[in-house]
This record gives C-alpha cells, structure tokens and sequence, in this order.
C-alpha cells in the first residue's frame, strides 16, 4: 500500500470514497428520471473503476476507441456502445469483436453505412448520431431528409440493427455559467421533437441518447431522452468545477507532485509535475491560462480544499511552476508533495496510464494493460 | 513491417532518413564550434534513436527524469544529465544509478544541495542551474552571490563533484521571428560574460552547457558555451516550424490518422485523432488554435508537403476536426489516411507511447518498456 511519505514523483491518486458517491450520485439521477445508465468509461479507462460502476448495478458501457472496447470485453462488459464515428478502415476488429459482445456503433453517412453492410459479419446495434449544435460530428437533427435515407439503408441488412440516436453536447463546455448549460439541454431537447414525433408516427421504439457530464451534472429536464452517457463525472475536475457541474469535494483525483524548488523572489513554486502528466488542457482565469488548482495531500492520500491563493500557471513537459501569495509561498519547503486537481482528468488519466487509490490499490488504463 | 493499408488507428510514423539527417545536422553545428554535444533525449525517448545518435558518435545524454536515465543506462549510455532541479525525495533511486553510470544532476539551491550531501552515497557530478531569462528554473545568472555561495557549500563534499553550469532558454519558443531567438542567444551569452569572468579567475575549468532546439537550429553565436542540449530538432515539429528553427521538409513525425467523415457542407474533415494522440498544444494562426498541418501519407510510410489549406483546428479526446479548402475537403473521402504535422513532437511521443519508423522498426518510448 502506497504511504505519503514514499510518494517521489508525480503520481495520480484517486479518492474512492468520492468516485464511488459520484457513480451513486449519477445512478440516481438516472434512476429518478427513468434513463438507461450507460456511463462513458473513456474518463477512468480501467477495470478496477469500472467494477465500482458494476456494484451499481451498471451493465452497460460506452467506450471512446475499439482498444478500449476490446480491454472492458476481455473484463466481463458485454454491451458496449463505441461513441465515434465508425472507422471503416478498422472492419476487420469490429467483427472480431461483435463475435463476442454486443457491439453498438455510430454512424452519420450514408456511403460508410453501405460499406459497413458490406463487410459485417456479425450483427451490431447501430445509432445515428446526431449533431444538436456542437458541430464536431453527426446529422444536424432537423436534417430528416438525411435521417430517412439512414433509416432506409439500415433496414436493407439484418446485420445493421437500428437502435436509437445518439449525440454529445459538447458545447455545453464552452457555457459560462450554469444557466447556459441548461439552455443547451433545453434546446436540445426542443430540436429533437420533430425527430421524436416522426419515430413515434413511424411506431418504431427507438432509443434517444444523449448527456454530457456537465448537463446531467444539473439538469432536471430529460423529456424524450432514454438513456445518458456521461463519463468524466466519475472523477470530475477542475474544469467542470469552473462550469459549476461539480463542488470542489466531489473532485476525486488530485496529482501528488515533489516540489523542487521555492523561488521566493517570485513567489512560484517549481514542482515536479509537467504536461507528459496532465496533458496541456489549459482554463483562463483572469485572462491567464491555469493548469491546475492546488491542494494540500494528507497522510490517508486524501486532500484538502484547493486553495484559493494558489495555482498552476505554466507547465513544460515535465516542469510545472504555481504561482501563489506571498504568504503560502513562504511556508512551501523542497521536498515536500504538493497535490494538483488537474483541469481535465480524462486527459490526465491517459497521459498517466493509471493511478492508485486511497485504498492503495494501483489501477492501470486500458492502453497499458 | 508495416503497410499504408495495415493502418486502421491513430499511427505515428518517423521518417528515419529525415531524424538522422537532422542527428547528423546538429552534430556537425556541435563539432563546427567545438561543443560537447550532449542531446536531450525527452523528444524521441527511445532506445532506438538513441542507437542512430550512437552512429553519430555522441556518447553523452540528458534526460527529463529519472526513469528516463534508468532507461537509458540500461541501454548501455552512461554518462547522463538529469536536466531538472535535483528532487531530493527520490535520492534513493538517484543513489542505486549513481553506483552504474557518471549521473550528472542539476540544482540551484543551497538548502537542496546541503541535504543531497547528507544524503548522497555515491559521487556525482554537479552542474548549477542558471536562470538566464527564461524565469521556470535556476539562479539569476548574475547573481554571483548566491552561484558563490553554491560553489562554496559544493566543496565541502567529495560526492558532489561541480562541472559546470546549466541552463535552457525556454523563451525562445516565445520569439516571433529568428531575429528574436539570435537575440535572446545574444543577450544570453552577454549576461553570462560575468560569471565566465569569474570562473577564470577562480582558475577552475567549467564547462558552460546551455541550447534549445530554436537557437541551436538557427544561430551561429556560441562564444562560451562549452555543451549544447537541444533535443527537439531530431523530429521538430509544427511549432520549430512557425519559429522559424526547421523547414517542413525536416519534420520527421506525422501522425497518420483514419478519416471518419467527411462534412462538405461545413468544409471539415473529421479524423481519429486527439488529444490523447496529440497532447493539446496549440498554436495560434489568425487568432484561431491550430493543433497540427496536414501532409498526404505515401505508400512508402513518408508524406508530402504540408497543405496550405488545411489544418487541424479542434481536438477532443479522440475526434479531430480539420478544416480545409472546398476544393480540398471535396476530394476526401471517409476511410483514406491523413497525415498530421504536430505542434509539439516531444508531447506527441509521450502521448502514443512509441512510434513506428519509415523502414518498418517499432519503437517503444522508455514508460512503455
């Protein structure tokens, strides 16, 4: 079991306790508004967390790469969506693997949808993703002209079974303040009626899914949808906490760094702790970009609030300087550990390739398994 | 070996011929102006291309943390330079590699030196952190008290062996023009005469080692420099590139990533590839992010020049969107290859672990080995 005291470079440390009441949390939200749980796992990315998911009841996945698909396969996950654009040039492995599980893919064109049916061995479950106004992928959801010619050519093949719709609401990111992120579930939910009332013409059951984690962090308006997917707010971060989706206590990973030096000159902090760490998602505050907020680490790997008067300001690959008053700066020693809430923990995580938790157990992420 | 049509995910390829013709360029600038070339082997971090420097006669290395140097050293180098400010936590580690190879450490802090005395077994060579503009690390290059007071406290152990004096100026990468980095190697060289000054009177031989990849690449001034550490210019990348340090032709790393969909009516390009592939530098052109150039793969694994009219515009954790000409995006099609220039390659290689290079050999970075 990792002690404090043996902690000598960067490590990633994961609070259980609150990764276990965010899963609960997000649970119930699901269960109070009748939604299909299918937690994105491309934030944790490891069996270990996902098995707390599991005693959640949770029996359903999404996944962000076909790697990822195959690591939570092999760990027993047999129904498990993979929320990008199909990649057509990676047929072969989607057969392999819808040999196995059920599979459940995304797609938004008509000719990939054709080739898709042209080289599928094995039934997958198929979505449409739908573009509600983050404009990175998917229909625009108005767009039934489109959506019919889809639904048409899902039908002409018994290995390409019609499911539902899917979409992210990436932009619910770029909102300033909580009021923005409902507007965007609002509108949303508004757009996809048209959608909603042809399916129901068409008598077709169909499955709409959607939810990012700051809108279900929340909202309570889930009319028409079945189903959400959010995924980073199983660890949260600071910049979910900057778009108000979380309380700094839910925030359950902090990196653990070494300070190297103190510049009391400058009252900076130089750390051990760089962007091969936490990747290089940056916030502005103040027209200053940060990188973390920092927070005292405590014996039994846990944290304490972030302090105010303290951030990260720069990071190089491996060096990291915070910033902070005159006052704190003055009492910060080399040599001793500093704790990070990193910015964007999925990004975080995968730089990592895995972490251990206050239980002292050592998870590692798909990729390095 | 692998084939342009085996890709089916996010690969990154090294164009051998171009990394060590970059090698051999550098080498001859070291040799030229008679400089210990001492590279920085944070960007391609693989024994692999440590084996083409090898070729290159290089015998001296420096690395960004101590895994690293552990790696290496199994690797058969053995004069290494840990090119961070020495972290006292983890002098066990630095104490078990010290009794294999010369381990070259860096600090600037007496307090820091005095307990690495204390606590240091074996000998170890000793070089003094200078602050010569850049403001992440070191003691302000004219403050000749506190270097004083250093060499002072150095003395006092047998085990701390003083070399010489380190620094790296970062803020090259800040310049907007190559006038500008020349400036700052000027400015640099200026500010250290003092301090060279001093060290002749002492009569004490020193070496002074400083050199970033942009001021190495470009300037011909290196009156007192005694060792150069560039470690970027064996890829370069994007970035190298807007400073003007490289052309295109000498980028030796693209990422080849799968189109998923083509959106014409928005004149972007969605590929697999993001922020887990790329890290999440940026730089801006026209006030808008950019995260990478597009080239065109060739069969042979190498790819063209980079397209005026594309670029990669927006990453999330695993999407790309690049946004091209009409003209451009018209002719790309879902399921082809795409080539993408980084903006930081060093960043790149720690993303994806390893790379593979154009004649076919794979390699694994030193956290995947």
């Amino acid at each position: 079991m990792l002690r404090l005291q043996d902690v000598v470079s960067p490590t990633l440390v994961v609070d259980e306790s609150k990764a276990r009441a965010n899963i609960q949390r997000m649970a119930h939200i699901a269960k109070t508004h009748q939604l299909i749980f299918r937690p994105h796992f491309k934030t944790h990315q490891s069996a270990l967390v996902g098995n707390w998911f599991k005693e959640e009841g949770v029996t359903k996945i999404t996944v962000s790469n076909l790697e990822m698909a195959y690591y939570f396969a092999q760990h027993g996950w047999n129904d498990i969506t993979l929320a990008i654009p199909i990649n057509i040039r990676d047929l072969a492995r989607i057969n392999r693997l819808a040999a196995h599980i059920k599979l459940n893919l995304v797609l938004d064109d008509l000719e990939t949808l054709a080739q898709l049916q042209a080289g599928l061995e094995k039934r997958c479950s198929i979505y449409i993703k739908l573009d509600t106004g983050y404009g990175r992928a998917g229909i625009p959801c108005n767009d039934m002209a489109k959506i019919k010619a889809l639904l048409h050519q899902l039908a002409k093949s018994q290995h390409t079974v019609f499911e539902g719709f899917v979409w992210h609401d990436g932009h619910t990111y770029q909102a300033h303040n909580t009021n923005q992120i409902r507007a965007i579930r609002h509108t949303t939910l508004e757009r996809l009626q048209p959608l909603k009332t042809f399916m129901k013409e068409l008598g077709t059951q169909v499955i709409f899914s959607g939810g990012d984690t700051p809108s279900c962090s929340i909202c309570d308006d889930y009319a028409g949808m079945d189903e959400i997917r959010p995924g980073n707010f199983v660890f949260y971060d600071w910049m979910q906490h900057s778009l108000g989706s979380c309380t700094s206590k839910q925030i359950a990973v902090a990196m653990f760094c070494p300070v190297l030096r103190v510049y009391h000159d400058r009252n900076q902090v130089l750390i051990h702790g760089g962007a091969v760490h936490f990747s290089k998602e940056s916030l502005q505050s103040d027209s200053k970009p940060i990188y973390g907020k920092i927070v005292l680490p405590k014996p039994d790997l846990t944290w304490g609030e972030p302090l105010e008067m303290a951030s990260l300001i720069s990071i190089s690959q491996e060096h990291g300087l915070i910033e902070g008053s005159e006052e704190w700066v003055k009492n910060v020693k080399a040599g001793q550990l500093i704790g990070v809430l990193p910015v964007h923990s999925c990004l975080t995580v995968a730089c990592m390739g895995g972490y251990t938790t206050t239980d002292g157990q050592k998870a590692v992420i798909y990729k390095a398994d």
